[in-house]
């Protein structure tokens, strides 16, 4: 168990049956149906993003999309934000910048900055978001309702975000558009609000630590097991020759590349060729269909391979380690 | 103008006609008559706090009061926090005794922790809440409405944490008191949702900068002037003997000194003997009124002493400056 993880369990020992601790947002009524979905991110420099490769025009655009994603993955339409900002002196104007930057990209997506904190940084720029959206009762996909014999989805990328933020950080040439997933993620935001409407999505969430990571808590959740099917991972030639140049195993880098803001999402068996259908005529891509919920086993995750089961080793994703 | 202030000036310029910005709490609807107050801190070490002189207990305390004092500033009842926490190695040990003080201290005070963020740092401990109230619309008190000939009060300490805080950054001996004040602010939560539920009180916000810097902004938010009335302010002889161990000048404490976490508000004139006996009744301590407000002047902030008004020269209070 990750520190994080550790962590969060503490939490949710001590504050018992809450709508929130360990999902991507928290949920407060509303008035009548609706909801308040609510989540906070904390981001450190050095830690979540480098300056020196980040332009604050791309530190901007992922600040608001890695929030845009936690709301996303509940199933909501993301509304207001709060902006808290650590800035010292020597990066007063990255800092400045970033602001700008950041007002223009929420007004670009009709979301409403409300409110935050500025203060005084020692040294590292540190980002606090705190993101609220609104969603209708039914339409809340929490972590939490995945049953045996669901089939698990994945809409978007697995592992491209890690091949671009592996070359960055190697400052390897090239591979820019595998740099600019990893810089400028999608938040599903309209995938999300259509999947928060099918009644035979059971449980979603997103990508933000890796395949297996995150797959691991949404089986924790459901109190449930997930069985990765490695056979139907496809990988592509262009995938293939990135991570050769990077030295990275492909296979490894699907499975648990972090940042790749996809959402993670089961779906009932019978329902699953209908909203497969339904979801590429609205989005223009396919999903990913990785595997299976059963029940609870000895672990959380398995992984399949020819046919054969096996418990993996995870190295869950851990930005800089 | 603080580099802070410039920032609202500047997000409150691209965010027209926002609850929140600038306030201590933005404000969305709950359902019928309520309404959510939702207010974001960032707190960084050694901006801040310090680890050396404040203790995992007290940084709890402070982490959870400074915020409820928003809510409170607010006229609202405080009842959900969320936490972020970005911890290095070093500072672990720290940082899970701050965590399981934290979740004591909402317990205590009856807040629910809904979910939160941990992520690695690389040095310094870094602290965001998001914290929300919920009132009833008539209780709502801005730092906008107050009005020429409102008496301007503060309910709590005037320049004592600023006592305890110099003590403590200087390792000077004894004043126990002023830094425990410092170290354990005492949140007005009672005394915010009695004065919400005042009509004769037209502005409310607490005081975390130091009350020259505050009245300011509550002054430029209602569009009018604030005259403090120096010779109002009484300085006992146990404060001046503080502050002359400290070489401070116990006026320029008050008048500048921060962290207090005192509520300001505004009460418009006929009703203010009536609430000043009411509160003192309620709460056991006398409301200080420093002054009053008067229409739009040259500046937002007058001081007046022995009859004559003056512009003054501002210092905000700015922690480890």
């Amino acid at each position: 168990m990750s520190t994080e993880d550790k962590i969060i369990s503490f939490l949710q020992e001590n504050f018992v049956a809450q709508n929130g601790i360990g999902d991507d947002a928290a949920i407060l009524p509303k008035e009548k149906n609706k909801f308040y979905v609510i989540s906070k991110d904390l981001l450190v420099e050095d830690v979540h993003f480098r300056c020196n490769y980040c332009s604050p025009q791309n530190l901007a655009h992922k600040t608001l999309a890695v929030n845009l994603s936690d709301i996303a993955a509940m199933g909501a339409k993301a509304k207001y934000v709060f902006l808290g900002i650590s800035l010292a002196k020597k990066n007063l104007n990255y800092g400045k910048a970033f602001l700008r930057h950041f007002v223009k990209t929420c007004k670009k997506n009709n979301i409403f900055l409300l409110g935050g904190d500025t203060t005084k940084s020692t040294d590292k720029i540190v980002l606090s978001v705190t993101i609220i959206g609104v969603v209708e009762k039914n339409n809340i996909k929490k972590r939490s309702g995945a049953h045996a014999g669901d089939i698990i989805c994945v809409a978007g990328n697995l592992g491209s975000a890690h091949i671009g933020f592996t070359a960055l950080e190697n400052n390897f040439p090239g591979l820019s558009k595998y740099k600019n997933i990893f810089l400028r993620p999608h938040a599903k935001q309209q995938e999300g609000i259509f999947l928060g409407k099918q009644k035979s999505v059971t449980a979603m969430m997103d990508l933000s630590d890796g395949l297996s990571t995150d797959l691991t808590r949404l089986a924790i959740a459901s109190k449930k097991s997930a069985i990765i099917n490695i056979d139907n991972i496809t990988i592509s030639k262009n995938f293939a020759a990135a991570c050769s140049n990077l030295n990275l195993d492909p296979q490894k880098t699907i499975l648990s590349g972090g940042e790749d803001y996809s959402l993670l999402f089961t779906v009932q068996k019978n329902n699953y060729e209908k909203l497969a259908a339904n979801f590429k005529r609205n989005f223009g891509y396919e999903l990913q269909c990785i595997g299976k919920i059963t029940e609870k086993r000895k672990t959380a995750l398995l992984y399949k391979k020819n046919g054969v089961l096996f418990y993996p080793k995870l190295n869950s994703f851990a930005h800089f380690a």
